[in-house]
């Protein structure tokens, strides 16, 4: 199975089905049918079978999930079946909450180095992060082999400071501000915007 | 138009078509083709073409958009050319970040009450949001006439407070926390959880 196979709109789903199958774990299942987890994510059990249909052996009708097996074949797809070391740029309150998350930390993810504009005022908030200025990007980042960032830099500064990660070798960005980065097709980028959220609902609540 | 005729895949995008817009109009733009404006958002310009088509007048080819104009039809679809009024339920860094968020006050989004286990400890935090006991939910929601919620209650509480605030009349809610909420069809959910985002990046960066 290679990458190419699994469409975008599918791998964005998966880590929500990882989050129910991990709830349904611990809450002593298994193995569940399609229909009572499709159920239990308010989606049809034909969109969850079809989803799972791209991995090999899943999606049939009436066969059943082994849920533990099906969250090692998430993760492993996902590519979760390891700790990914994770750069901090920039700092504000919501990335400052992301650092901080225990989800992000028990799941794999560690924050191992932090570049901002102003280190001396941020080590505090930041400790115990390794924290460098974010002038020193190029020495620090392609050393540290860091291929996912959480970019929360002012939004005018955000498409240079993201152009730089690129030639550091960064793959990935979560981007926390109000902007669209022009970045080159290898290089993935996922906005986590509060503003985007909300507005996302308002439509479905008109009164 | 009526709301039915815009499929959910569509809505979620449109806020992010929003940026781009108000990002181009910042910069001066008064017209722009779909060629130019999928170009920067990294999308192909048949597919905005075809999203934009839900709206009337919109989505012909070679046409141009009216920057304005295209704004304030998209906010008027969803339901942005209001004031918001929206609660917080819970409280953890995260959701306090919203609750600072410049974006989320500049576009119309108030937040107006906090319901909290601790009212006496998070009130210097919130100040002056008008606090209670989560407990008061019942007196306090429904004469807020509030329809909106950013939820951040443990996970463990979710499901229970969520039910709570459906019957308060909550319509709509940004869940801050790893759970996937069982509601009514009538209310929507959208999951704000940076430990997704985060996982949709991983697939993308092999290495």
């Amino acid at each position: 199975m290679t990458q190419e196979e699994i469409p975008e709109i599918v791998v964005n789903r998966l880590p929500r089905y990882l989050i129910m199958l991990n709830q349904m774990a611990r809450e002593g299942f298994g193995i569940a049918s399609s229909t009572m987890i499709a159920q239990r994510l308010r989606i049809k059990p034909s969109q969850l079978r079809k989803d799972l249909s791209y991995f090999e052996g899943y999606g049939r009708q009436g066969a059943g999930y082994q849920i533990f097996q099906l969250i090692d074949v998430l993760q492993k797809t996902l590519h979760l079946n390891r700790i990914w070391q994770v750069a901090l740029v920039g700092l504000s309150d919501l990335s400052l909450a992301i650092v901080n998350h225990e989800g992000i930390a028990r799941r794999g993810f560690e924050i191992t180095l932090a570049l901002t504009a102003n280190p001396e005022r941020d080590k505090q908030k930041l400790n115990p992060i390794e924290i460098a200025d974010i002038k020193d990007m190029e020495k620090k980042l392609p050393d540290a082999g860091i291929k996912i960032v959480i970019l929360d830099v002012p939004a005018a500064d955000s498409q240079e400071v993201a152009e730089r990660l690129v030639s550091c070798g960064v793959k990935g960005i979560l981007c926390c501000t109000s902007v669209v980065l022009n970045l080159p097709n290898n290089v993935r980028v996922e906005y986590f915007n509060p503003l985007e959220s909300i507005q996302r609902l308002t439509y479905y609540v008109d009164d």
